[in-house]
């Protein structure tokens, strides 16, 4: 029996956890969930996940929400299919691992989901983009992705020469991020735009980012 | 040969990785940093985490940043030596422990870290804290505390009835929370409150919290 994903196809979050269950090649049912309807708020959806946050995981009796707390399920569980994300037989490499997927989580995510919910969600609900909030964060973003340039022109990923759980974390919200105007900042970077590139095009995503069409006309 | 931490042992999240260090009964040597004098911007510093921010781990020739990947490092090196923080031995309770370990990052840690922030940082430099910002923070933080208070209810931990990583992650910001006026919202309910002084009271922490005194007169 597969995984259940209670979610949506077209959200950051949600694939996130769909990319890695592709990359992994699991069988896996996607369980629409009606946020205009608000069900992710009521009584059977927050039994599965007390904050009302999509995407929550099912496999048979354990149930677990948070995105990258899903991805690192799957990347233990199923270390021995396909590519190793988590580096399990090499505890310095696991390490780096860690450090370049809290990176991400602390550094990364702060400053671009703003942006994203700005130039995409915002107008989707008939209002107009706060212009300070998105540059305030892409001086920020700038900052961090300086960072990256420098790390990736001495390593083909974020945690060394290995495309690990640290990439894949980045996918969902910097693909929705360069159909705005703020991908110059990945573009100008050559490092980051060939990482970008490369993480972008593997398989297991380019069937999630199909199915990514918030925002479009 | 131990470990070396570069920070400061006021720190939030220099002390996190303090915590666990004790926890496992390690030997380390904690390197000042001097921040007033903005060495953690300096080149020197910069070599060791690109971000120039505290703390560090040097375990012999790995240089490790972000403390929460610090600590899961530990905690995985050294799965043996004490209590288990991981749940190694059992992919269920290792992948709840991964769940609310989350949760202390993407949901607690964003609205304490502000009140905390402002109660004890904002004042040590001369500034007055500002109101408006811990209001809104104290809203999403009793939202946050809700959950928690029913999750406590029925588990002694956050993750199960085992103490964990997840735990040992909320410890540093709310010893200092439990300094303001803040701390009713853990007072007033009955299963965070017991679970934090449970928590507080780990002879790993105590020796940490010791050294915490920001914000003394």
């Amino acid at each position: 029996m597969g995984v259940k994903v209670h979610g949506v196809a077209v959200s950051t979050c949600t694939s996130r956890v769909l990319t890695i269950l592709h990359e992994k090649g699991l069988d896996f049912e996607l369980v629409p969930v009606n946020l205009l309807a608000g069900e992710h708020k009521q009584p059977p959806f927050l039994a599965k996940n007390p904050f009302g946050q999509i995407p929550v995981l099912e496999d048979g009796d354990l149930t677990l929400f948070e995105s990258r707390a899903i991805t690192a399920y799957v990347a233990e569980k199923f270390k021995e299919n396909g590519v190793d994300l988590i580096r399990h037989n090499n505890l310095n490499e696991a390490a780096l691992v860690k450090v370049w997927t809290e990176v991400e989580s602390q550094s990364f995510h702060p400053a671009i989901s703003p942006i994203v919910f700005q130039h995409i969600i915002v107008p989707m609900r008939g209002q107009t983009p706060d212009q300070a909030v998105i540059d305030a964060n892409l001086e920020k973003l700038a900052k961090v992705l300086d960072v990256y340039e420098d790390r990736l022109s001495s390593t083909k990923y974020l945690a060394g020469d290995f495309y690990s759980l640290a990439d894949l974390h980045h996918l969902s919200y910097t693909y929705y991020f360069m159909k705005t105007p703020g991908a110059s900042l990945v573009n100008e970077r050559p490092h980051v735009k060939a990482w970008w590139e490369d993480i972008s095009s593997r398989p297991a995503f380019k069937k999630v980012a199909e199915a990514m069409t918030l925002g479009q006309k």
